[in-house]
């Protein structure tokens, strides 16, 4: 005869067989018991100084692990990570938000507990809005089916969901005899083979087919089967800023970064040029469009995603991306032959010249000649992200930010997030000072649980990004002498660097100090910004006004 | 003829009327043309750190104020504050929510544009569960009415409320010869006479009538208005921990906090055997009446609030509290003897015991003979706050902490916004090293807009308030050298306090030093905590499993 575990066990037992191995968060009373129940499974708790800290290491766990987890107390931390699940959400990273909540037997007459704003269900109605599936385990009855449709939601549309434990119920036993279901979402046979049949066809036709890989093949792990479907056909391949590093960079038949006129003209002009955009998984949004400078004919394209699959101006239903680019991969394709195309110029060595003042192309042309196979890149939105357009990143997904998003304070606690999920790269954080303001000093966690990232900062007295938009006092900001956190933090080691030869010295002795986190303090000029940032800004001053 | 001001410029003009001169944000794209307007206007803007800083800024600011602007932009920075409004809302805070947000003109065809989570409207759907009024000002023909009604509805009912801006709405015309309406709300006049008379019937039959004095007192300016009713009248009056500083300490006819079990329990046995007690504005929730253990008898009581009067178990509609107050002030009372009652202990002088140790009891004592006249104590939730029920706050409205909702972080950020609320007031921030190591950098705020606040930092390495509870690894946090901040800041004064001798010099030095923040990290053990919290813990442990 089987005894029934406790919903909180059961919950945890679900989240290590879908290969957690790290929980983010804070705790509080309405959530200790679960919390204790952690300490006692076999995930590790990651504890962090903020919750907003703890939701962005998550989501990054969630982009390189494929599900991350935040755990935190009822309102008073929930609400700290609206803005951390929104970004999930809306870049389609798969976060379940566990948060703790007053007892059942404490809700009885509608009292005024600490933490609550309104009602208790305010907090739910609030990540309803953020959340593709959202749940509060008040029945035993009911919690386990709960937790089962909750987490498949996550996992089917890469999407943040939400589950609320009252107090009471995390070590009240669910129903005995359940079984998590077997899950098999399947492609609708006769519409797969349609859509799969004519989009060979169109390809086959087609005298300059190009593949647009989208940051879905990240998020369905789907890396390897477009490296297939190139290696088998010679198509060429592009992604986009938010996809950047969904195949490594050096692969011959990569094109680069498109993002219409804000990218390279020679990507752009051969990405337009085609007759026939393979769009695989890909979200198209003004970051993406180059701010809708990009020049896309859907009439001659193929656009696949996770939530429906269009051939020119036609739908079809009930197909999933993993198949259709199964599929395709071993469809009647002809190969092309392998003439040149555009392609990312691989970095050169960096010779600093002597006396020179750093500048931002120069902090990048710098970290191309540093980036390595063992580097994961993670760049805070602003210049870091669009300087890091033209990084040369070496394997796939080793490069992370919120490009479409854009929330600014998740570079360095994304790193917690991303070295723990993959101990074998080493973040390379690369943040502006207005960004490592609003989180930075969540390296405090990375000294905790004997985390080693490099953080440059790139350190403009301000928001840069904005400067060139439209400048006041609000864009300046107290300068922090940010070398000398270690000494706040007893730990890591800290470079101010104004030439070029101290950044370089500088990540000399960074590559070669493992032990804890380094920080390098890059003064630039305040109105500095790199190329890629003249040409957005030039574009997004005529619309600020 | 008159010609029509902009949205922007009429939304800035309104709140300068009520009194607003200070603006806390943080500048984004969707909102800079408004942060110019701002810069043009007699507000001053301070922008913050983090968005989470400048909403707890803002909450300051509009406890002592009377109202608070968060300026920020949609959703990466509006989300942020969805805490900090949720907040204000549980204590009734007036702040107002100002999101920048994409233009109507850029909606057309719901694209994906950066920043945005589902829909357009997202935004606006989380705030409609977090405050008591919102708007979207996407017409020109109704904008300047629904400014009038939202800011209406912030001072009417003392809760936050969400103004979103669509970016090309800012400088639009809104009517021409639009005048902002005379509001006037009005008590019913029998409703109020005959609960006047009924309660001034029933204040006279009773033996021992006492007053408790909540938090809407604060909030709607009616200290004056309670002191007039005390002097008139003798009858003792206690605070409760939210409402705190209420009515001076030093008042002859205060009782002090009551807390029911927690609180001292002179002040439980006087107030509990009250025949008639007069709450008056008090939100009843579970921090303020000591985790349930308060014995209120609503069968004896008048209780009034801005949303309702009853009197023993009958309800009146239509009573405003300002005028119960008022009208309650000059009833027909019969003054009471002023015979002794339970009354704080004045702070005795300080001695430090050469070479001991401190602990969390001898920093509330030497603090306690530290305030005057001239200090706002600001306390963070945790042991920060309990310690603090104990001290003797000089003036009114001179002790901030948010004691229901009990939100972390809060308290540094917080000392901004009330410091510039009022300048005659030095604020003296009490936090524990866990809330300081969430929202602490916002004394870089403090130093660019040349503030002076003393920090006083009870490190005990970790959640204190959670130890006695359930305790853990996830309670523990990396130790900060707190007294090295200035370093990175590049201003203030840090000091480490291990023993009474110590922490008495730092006091001494940190009164003399006003150029800037000063910052005092008190090393305690561990466990070390308040007699108050030790009561507590007591309670709430045995509800945590």
């Amino acid at each position: 005869m089987e005894t029934s575990q406790s919903i909180g066990t059961y919950l945890i037992q679900r989240l290590h067989a879908y290969g957690v191995r790290h929980v983010f968060g804070v705790p509080g009373d309405y959530v200790l018991g679960f919390f204790q129940q952690l300490v006692e499974s076999p995930l590790q708790v990651i504890n962090t100084c903020d919750e907003q800290g703890a939701g962005f290491a998550a989501d990054a766990y969630a982009r390189v692990h494929g599900l991350g987890v935040v755990c935190i107390t009822y309102c008073v931390g929930g609400l700290k990570v609206a803005n951390t699940t929104a970004q999930a959400f809306a870049e389609k990273s798969p976060v379940v938000v566990i948060s703790g909540a007053p007892g059942t037997n404490e809700r009885v007459k509608n009292p005024l507990l600490h933490h609550k704003v309104r009602d208790f269900d305010t907090q739910l109605k609030v990540f309803e809005q953020l959340t593709i599936a959202s749940t509060v385990l008040h029945d035993p009855e009911t919690a386990f089916r709960e937790i089962d449709r909750v987490l498949a939601a996550a996992l089917r549309y890469k999407r943040p969901v939400y589950i609320e434990i009252p107090r009471d119920m995390v070590s009240a036993p669910g129903l005995a005899l359940h079984r998590p279901p077997e899950m098999q979402d399947v492609s609708d046979p006769d519409a797969l083979s349609e859509a799969i049949r004519e989009a060979g066809d169109m390809i086959n036709r087609a005298k300059q087919p190009v593949i647009i890989a989208g940051i879905e093949l990240h998020r369905f792990g789907l890396q390897d089967a477009l490296l297939q479907l190139i290696e088998k056909t010679n198509i060429p391949v592009a992604s986009l800023l938010l996809s950047k590093s969904v195949i490594a960079e050096r692969h011959p038949r990569y094109l680069g970064v498109y993002e219409g006129a804000l990218g390279y003209e020679d990507v752009r002009a051969y990405v337009e040029a085609s007759d026939c955009l393979i769009l695989l998984g890909a979200i198209m949004n003004d970051m993406d469009l180059g701010m809708y400078t990009a020049n896309i004919n859907l009439g001659r394209s193929i656009y696949a995603t996770s939530e429906r699959t269009s051939i020119r101006y036609h739908i079809y239903e009930g197909i999933l991306l993993q198949d259709f680019l199964q599929r395709l991969s071993v469809a009647n394709i002809t190969p092309r032959e392998t003439g040149p195309i555009p392609h990312p110029v691989m970095p050169a060595a960096f010779s600093p010249v002597p006396g020179q003042k750093v500048t931002v192309q120069r902090v990048f042309q710098r970290l191309n000649a540093f980036l390595d196979d063992t580097t994961v890149v993670i760049a805070e939105p602003g210049d870091a992200l669009f300087g890091s357009a033209d990084l040369f990143i070496h394997g796939h997904t080793e490069f992370l930010s919120p490009a479409y998003y854009t929330s600014m304070g998740f570079a360095v606690p994304a790193c917690i997030g991303a070295q723990l999920a993959n101990p074998q790269r080493r973040p390379l954080v690369i943040v502006g000072d207005g960004g490592f303001q609003m989180t930075g000093m969540e390296l405090s966690t990375a000294v905790r649980f004997h985390l080693n990232p490099i953080v440059v900062v790139l350190n403009n007295y301000g928001y840069g990004t904005e400067r060139p938009l439209l400048d006041g006092p609000f864009n300046d900001i107290l300068p922090w002498q940010f070398s000398r956190i270690p000494e706040i933090l007893g730990s890591g080691k800290g470079f101010s660097v104004e030439t070029e030869e101290q950044l370089d010295a500088a990540l000399q002795a960074a590559r070669a100090y493992t032990d804890s986190f380094c920080i390098l303090d890059i003064h630039l000029a305040p109105h500095d910004i790199s190329p890629a940032l003249q040409r957005m800004t030039n574009m997004l001053g005529k619309r600020v006004k």
